[in-house]
């Protein structure tokens, strides 16, 4: 098969190679067609997320990606926003899960965070009234709306535990939130073997601090989005090791979502466990259930047995120990 | 001294009156005027917030209140966010700190949230463009950032551990959080002697979960500050237990942040520490500060000991043996 391949800045490189000796490890032929994002991009072709990128994912439909720099200062706007709202990857789809291995206040978390990836207060519009006072707009549509719960739904039933919890503050933004959960209600209609839980964001967050384990399928608008899929990643080990996906009706784009570590790249200190589950989602999007679960147990595997981590993971190891350990146990 | 009373809906009754026994049991007299809010008030005024009782804390420039209930369905905006925006509440301020004798994931937090209380999401701006796409207003602007951050840092200042985080998503959000990131850097340069972080509202996110005890005082923008201060209630135990406070330049709200709970109201059930907790933050605020300790004190000493708790704090008791027990323990 063929995918598109951003490796990224910083440390991105090392973990998207990584990824990619692993999903080779997997029995999966990989053809990565490369294409250029970030500030290499930047510097190279004027900006950041140039055309021929996102030509290339359209082309290919799918695409790994690590993590991108946008630089500051030029006015340009994240890359990582541009690519969503380009290819419209509506949905961001963030497992969450415990992992045996990382010690963390909860066991048993097994979630997945869906968020609307194109509107909310990510649209973009803002503007200065006078000098000193700015709107921002946050966007909500039916269309949107709708479309994101119902993917919420597909993926609650998928999961078979199905139970959907829809992430909202009507109460105070009666008009779009008032909106978005008219949607919600009736997409929910329609999956009667779903159970549906409607339930303000703010208690969200109470509940997810105290307890996640009682959470299936979480779907909410973009920045609600944005702050939870942090949130329910600090409680199982962080960046580090959760994978992410921006998911659209042709194109998808599969990314660890931590940032580029300037700071630690060429050291091979870097983790590439995020990328390598990102790959695996990747997988499993292209129907290729079995090499996906191969690459999750490994990392299960890896994590558990506690042989080869870098720092961040409390080991010694490095970039390469950790992914010969992942390809030892891939082939296993 | 004189203080408003707005006993609430459900449970409030019951709990407004511990804390008003507590209150009186830490030796300070407090002649409590009564003001109606919420949906008795409602059925009686034909508004949940009648002008009267804006005009007594006028007058009387503190109060204490417990829960309220905004009626659905007949446009009312919610009497939380009104009390807010009529009094120029600008701050909110919630307080969370580890009780000994509630277990949670995490010993040793101590942090505030800060959050703006007035502007954001919450000014109420919204319209339908089209139908099917509404547009929600994100309003900031410079004199309300400035004067929010310039309260962070007096009461990181007084807390003494002096380390402020801003919170943001300047990168996404250019102009708004744009120019509310400008305003905090410009007031932090007044506070050389206090440590001024700022950092993306989703690492927050991330880092509370993971670690909460690295934080002293946070500030934010409202939706944020919504969203973060139930996360870090979350953390050491929930609504149940943590104190509010809307504060303004002449007037002031202490409040719990819990729900009326309808389902217990009238069981004797109703635990009263959030409100009693929220005295004492009154009880500060108009310099009682040793009786205000004084509560503190007690509060923590009955978790401890477990003695007289209610149901939802893993005790068998009742509203009166809890409060019994704090008016006890203040008393020593
Ligand atoms: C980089 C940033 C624009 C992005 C976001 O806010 O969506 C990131 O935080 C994420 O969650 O993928
Ligand atoms: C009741 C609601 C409007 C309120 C808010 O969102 O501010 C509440 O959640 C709070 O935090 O005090």
């Amino acid at each position: 098969m063929q995918a598109v391949l951003i490796d990224g800045d910083g440390i991105g490189p090392e973990v998207t190679a990584a990824a990619c000796r692993v999903v080779a490890a997997a029995g999966v032929k990989v053809d990565w067609i490369r294409a250029p994002a970030g500030a290499a991009a930047a510097a190279d072709y004027g900006d950041p997320l140039p055309d021929e990128t996102l030509e290339l994912i359209r082309r290919y439909r799918v695409a790994l990606k690590g993590p991108v720099t946008t630089p500051v200062g030029r006015g340009f706007r994240s890359v990582n926003v541009r690519l969503r709202q380009g290819l419209d990857l509506f949905a961001s789809v963030r497992p969450v899960t415990s992992l045996a291995g990382v010690t963390t206040p909860y066991e048993n978390v097994d979630l997945v965070v869906v968020r609307e990836n194109t509107e909310g207060l990510y649209a973009g519009l803002e503007h200065e009234v006078v000098p000193g006072v700015v709107e921002s707009v946050r966007l909500v549509t039916r269309a949107a709306a709708e479309r994101i719960v119902r993917f919420a739904f597909e993926l609650a039933r998928a999961r078979g535990r199905r139970v959907v919890t829809f992430c909202h503050k009507a109460d105070v933004m009666r008009l779009s939130d008032g909106l978005f959960l008219e949607c919600a209600r009736a997409v929910a209609d329609d999956y009667p073997f779903v159970l549906f839980d409607e339930k303000a964001i703010d208690n969200v967050c109470l509940e997810l601090a105290a307890d996640p384990t009682r959470f299936d399928v979480l779907v909410m608008e973009n920045q609600f989005g944005d702050l939870i899929s942090d949130l329910c990643a600090g409680l199982v080990g962080g960046l580090g090791v959760v994978p992410g996906a921006n998911i659209g009706g042709r194109n998808a784009v599969f990314e660890a979502v931590h940032g580029s570590a300037p700071d630690i790249a060429g050291t091979g200190r870097a983790n590439p466990i995020a990328v390598v589950r990102s790959a695996a989602m990747l997988l499993d999007h292209v129907g290729r259930h079995e090499a996906a679960a191969q690459i999750e147990r490994a990392v299960a595997a890896t994590l558990q047995a506690g042989v080869g981590l870098t720092p961040d993971l409390g080991g010694s190891g490095t970039t390469a120990t950790l992914t010969d350990e992942l390809v030892r146990q891939v082939a296993r």
